[in-house]
């Protein structure tokens, strides 16, 4: 089995997706009269316009995006209540999102294994507070990280620096954790270790830089991380 | 009227979206099984991987992220043909499109008027050569340039930057044409001056910097093209 060769100094976090369950996204998009398939073309067109930004210079808010992506894909799609009515309604449900079922118990564990943790996110940090708040979880975890102090979106270098130098760590020590590949390849260009979540399971897309470690739940990643020595 | 303070020295389209139309996209999915609205997914799916990866600092190619993107999506999806011939089946059919009905007309009017006209893609040169020779308009550009030579996708500077340095021409001379805001958007940060065209009509994200001209056709672009002064 593939382990890493030291034992991470710290474990990062990203958030959306990776800690988050977006499932119940597609049922809001519903309650305003729009398909529910309209969910995760909104995502990707958030993504994707933040890493434009990124890409371009610039450094945009990410719920700025995510209401002005919803404002152009509803428009015109919405019929029983006025368009900020069903922005903000979908907002709502992005907010009050919940983790995923195998977080609680694979984040108990990490943390009586000794490890230190944050999360890294394009999103706020009050978004991964209220997130981990939610599932008393919050006290697990070091602090909660956002690009918006960094500059820079991730994938972008600048992002898991920022988390390095916030931590003091080097980026070598660290572990980024994450179901999108785009995360793993950005984080591996700057120099941290990675491991890539994919709870359905599905082959990592072979035009972004592999990850050191695969692994199906958070608890997964406890049993790889036992094997590995101390830096020590 | 809102019209440019001096005439550009050259016009530079984007291909994709701005010249072709995509539209057919949608029949293939739909002949491999697929749902119809998985090309739109799909294509803003290519644009966040490969912006993702510019922003971490590495210049993908445009056909490769096309073709992960559809060997991802179609996994498990396609039943009649094998993974691999649905997915040539939709490449085919992106080599294939035709420029959108104003184009000729359009083209044709900017060459009549004496402008100077690129191409920029994120695509490849080879796309829009064919493209362009499909339609009988190869000669009314003096070339169909590609991001694979500037090292960086557009929206990033340095995209915008390698067309004025291979045509001679100081960005601020310089008119983008493109039917996305982020391309508009980098353009601007890049220091040429921007036309957004909406086939649609529809209202332009608040998150990106507005564009100079906003058309609903090549041909409107003629005629606000027309007013503007030499630069003489």
């Amino acid at each position: 089995m593939i382990t890493l060769p030291i034992r991470p100094a710290l474990v990062v976090f990203d958030v959306n997706e990776t800690l988050s369950d977006m499932a119940p996204i597609a049922g809001r998009f519903a309650d305003v009269g729009a398909d529910g398939h309209l969910a995760e073309l909104w995502f990707a067109i958030v993504l994707r316009d933040g890493f434009a930004l990124t890409a371009a210079g610039a450094s945009p808010s990410f719920a700025t995006l995510a209401e002005g992506g919803l404002r152009s894909m509803l428009a015109g799609v919405v019929s029983d209540r006025t368009l900020d009515a069903a922005v903000a309604h979908v907002m709502e449900g992005f907010a009050a999102l919940k983790v995923h079922p195998d977080v609680p118990p694979g984040i108990e564990s990490l943390a009586s294994a000794g490890h230190r943790m944050v999360t890294l996110s394009n999103g706020s940090a009050a978004v991964a507070e209220r997130l981990l708040a939610g599932c008393g979880l919050r006290g697990r975890f070091e602090a909660c990280l956002s690009v918006d102090d960094a500059g820079a979106w991730k994938p972008a270098r600048a992002a898991y620096l920022h988390a390095a130098a916030v931590c003091g760590v080097e980026p070598a020590q660290m572990l980024m954790v994450a179901v999108h590949p785009w995360d793993i390849d950005g984080a591996t260009r700057a120099g941290l270790r990675t491991a890539w979540l994919s709870r359905a399971g599905r082959p990592y897309p072979e035009h972004f830089i592999a990850p050191d470690l695969r692994v199906g739940t958070v608890g997964e990643l406890v049993e790889r991380l036992a094997d590995t020595p101390d830096a020590g």
